[in-house]
């Protein structure tokens, strides 16, 4: 094909993968829900190299997959099984081109790992606040093209929110240069905001400004039981007021996630003496004085045992100490690979009556079935997740009752003012949920916009819209 | 005409204003630079009667002029002279909803007064930092039209980061019922972007879910005299290492803008013992202990002073000093309402190398002009105005050489990174400089999306794209 020898010309030989044994990375989804095929899979160097592959794919009309790290949880980034799209991999596009700590910005390519990301501000007395699991190999593009959450969105927010400026080639080739630093800039409408969480399906990210901050000095982190998860909103408020805001990540874990962690990791000792039903994993951090954090975080804890909203809890004495607390949250989704899982997520007042409302839904859809929600509760958002009855096999349980299960959460959250995708996005895993029963004003103005933007349809086909 | 009489039939005579006397304070602009004339001046009381109104402005292909409180500094909110739009008032929906203290939001009608959000906010001990000298009479909806920024972006951002859910009334006349309280909401593009910061060109926002904050309990203020911008810079980023990113306010005034607030506010003390060039008013807030926050401003501007960042400084030691020192910023606009005025934005390490060389144009443009800079500058957002040589005639020098003076700033700008306005928006004063001089790759996309979401172009004609 013309347009494919094109492109190999373009990228020369090191720029396109053609070792089979090499393929299945780049074409199998994280959670191995799908395998694509593509005509190509090609690994530019520079934007203009990107550019000049898009315009050749919008003229011959190839569809073009836009793929990072490869860590999405919804099929985002996987080719469908046509064998006629083309896997744009930004992997070498990784350059950290500039940190400034007068401007608190840092402008990176799109390939950049988040890791190194997060080590190159840190190298600078900053502080990149986006963490997530998958930190070590998911790429800056895709956190960006996806809106990644994670465990900071409490105090920094999402990815969206962290970013000033982007570079992005849009679907006729052209590269729209809107790299700024401006924390301010109201020169019409904010088109960074478009590509930011359109998952590739308007354009390609290939660089960004991102946001940093003060690298927090001092850091307290606790491992609380709380009576319920009402409880854990009340302590919420309560040591937000008290830490001058300073609550970073505030997340929840059931029972049953922790034993699924000391299953899956024997040898995680129980932070706590006791069992308790209901745990709070919180974290305050500050770029102030360590002791005054301490306190702060001692005072909410013992007004929450006063109020009735704390039963038990302990506070991490070393840096050990921390890390073993979030090791147990961070293996949670390890420790149950095989369970049907929901990213869901409701007004933070709601969560309680979501659970009980989303545990009778299972027991009536699938008896026996044992929900382990768990994450970050501080902004609403529960991994809702369901695994088998014990006894009952894995994969026949996700392939018999799955479906129903994430339709009937999903119906069940909207219901309630939710979102059925929290922080993952749609990728092709939602996408005929999302199409029947989002508003259909809205999937009306997505598709406009879709149409306005990419009218030939060639970027990241199949997937959102 | 048969439409104007349908929506004359919709919101009732309450809902038109037909009083000659009251005309003024719609169709004229706040800076007095626009004169409008319209077919109609409504003001509906509910989402359903924006709804049905703009359903006949679509069939009758009736512009639609939102207006809030009429406190916008580019004629945004101002119809064409023509006399054929419809200016569409949404003060009579005014209502605040709902304050949830677990959710940490409110729910308010696009009329409501910013003011009082705020002190709905307080009343439940939250906090909603939006915060303007026009805040007794703007609206939120504008203040979401506009993505208004003010005294807090440094460390809440602008209105655009301050808003989890909308309600729009779209150019067909459909209802888009976003209103969500979701921290975390993945499923599609992100619509409430579309229209914050839109200036009404897309939709009109008619209700909104903002995000509150714990009520800060400790606030502390000092005013600085530094030696130049730069080291204001350095002091920035200083402060925020220091007090865990307490810094909520930190604004620069020029030696003039100081002269001039007394001049305009006779009795206006000096806030230092001698009189120096730069002055940088800083504010820590927190809801933690206040001593703590002071020891820390503290200990921020002794080390300034070791470092040379710092020549003189006073930290206030009431809440009366604290609103003198406050009041003097404030002043700055009223007290030079006739300069020429550029609200422009750099990336903050380039505020000095902007200020010399903008101060170079201006002597070389119209020699013996003051400049005058004062503003945001921890947001890298300068309110660079411009008064006209001593014993000019004020309205002369506007007119000759404002123009001039303007569009040179604003190129000046653009080379360095920075964006021409900032804050204020584009509305029609600064429409043409945007389409000329803008990215044509950005100029085609918000048309691309103009087109798409209001192909019949009734929104706000003539603004903005």
């Amino acid at each position: 094909m013309d347009a494919l020898n094109k492109i190999r010309a373009i990228v020369g030989p090191q720029g396109v993968v053609t070792d089979p044994a090499q393929m299945p990375a780049y074409l199998v989804d994280r959670r191995e829900y799908y395998q694509g095929r593509v005509a190509m899979i090609v690994r530019p160097r520079s934007t203009a190299e990107v550019a000049r592959i898009v315009q050749i794919c919008q003229q011959s009309r190839i569809g073009i997959v836009p793929q990072g790290g490869n860590t999405g949880l919804c099929g985002g980034a996987t080719p469908d099984a046509s064998g006629t799209q083309m896997l744009l991999c930004l992997s070498r596009m990784n350059a950290i081109r500039e940190v400034d700590p007068i401007d608190f910005t840092m402008t990176v390519e799109a390939g950049a790992i988040l890791q190194n990301v997060q080590e190159a501000a840190a190298a600078h007395d900053l502080y990149f606040p986006l963490d997530l699991a998958a930190k070590g190999s998911c790429q800056i593009g895709g956190n960006l093209s996806t809106n990644a959450g994670g465990n900071n969105v409490l105090r920094y927010g999402n990815a969206r929110e962290l970013v000033l400026g982007l570079e992005v080639v849009l679907p006729d080739g052209r590269v729209w240069d809107g790299l700024r630093k401006l924390r301010k800039d109201n020169t019409g409408y904010d088109l960074k905001q478009l590509f930011l969480g359109a998952e590739g399906t308007l354009g390609v990210i290939t660089a960004a400004v991102l946001r940093l901050f003060p690298k927090p000095q001092g850091v307290q982190t606790a491992f609380i039981a709380v009576p319920d998860p009402a409880a854990a909103g009340r302590l919420l408020r309560r040591a937000r007021a008290v830490s001058g805001d300073a609550v970073s990540s505030f997340e929840y874990l059931s029972r049953l996630a922790v034993e699924l962690v000391q299953e899956h990791s024997p040898g995680t000792r129980d932070p706590l003496a006791q069992t308790y039903r209901h745990y709070v994993l919180a974290e305050l951090s500050s770029a102030g004085r360590e002791d005054h954090l301490r306190s702060m975080l001692e005072n909410a804890m013992e007004a929450g045992l006063q109020a009735g909203e704390v039963l038990d809890g302990v506070i991490a004495t070393s840096a050990g100490q921390r890390a073993e607390l979030w090791r147990i949250r961070e293996t949670v989704p390890d420790a149950q690979r095989s369970s049907v899982k929901n990213d869901v997520s409701v007004p933070i007042s709601q969560v309680p009556a979501f659970l009980r409302a989303a545990d009778e839904l299972v027991q009536r859809v699938a008896p026996g079935a044992r929900p382990c929600p768990f994450g970050h509760i501080g902004d609403g958002n529960i991994h809702y997740n369901i695994l088998r009855p014990p006894g009952a096999d894995a994969v026949h349980f996700r392939k018999t009752a799955g479906g129903r299960l994430i339709e009937e959460i999903s119906r069940l959250v909207m219901q309630m003012g939710g979102s059925f995708s929290a922080e993952h996005g749609i990728g092709q895993l939602r996408r005929d949920f999302l199409l029947t029963h989002k508003q259909s004003s809205a999937i009306d103005l997505m598709r406009a916009i879709k149409a306005a933007v990419d009218p030939a349809g060639i970027m990241n086909p199949g997937k959102v819209i």
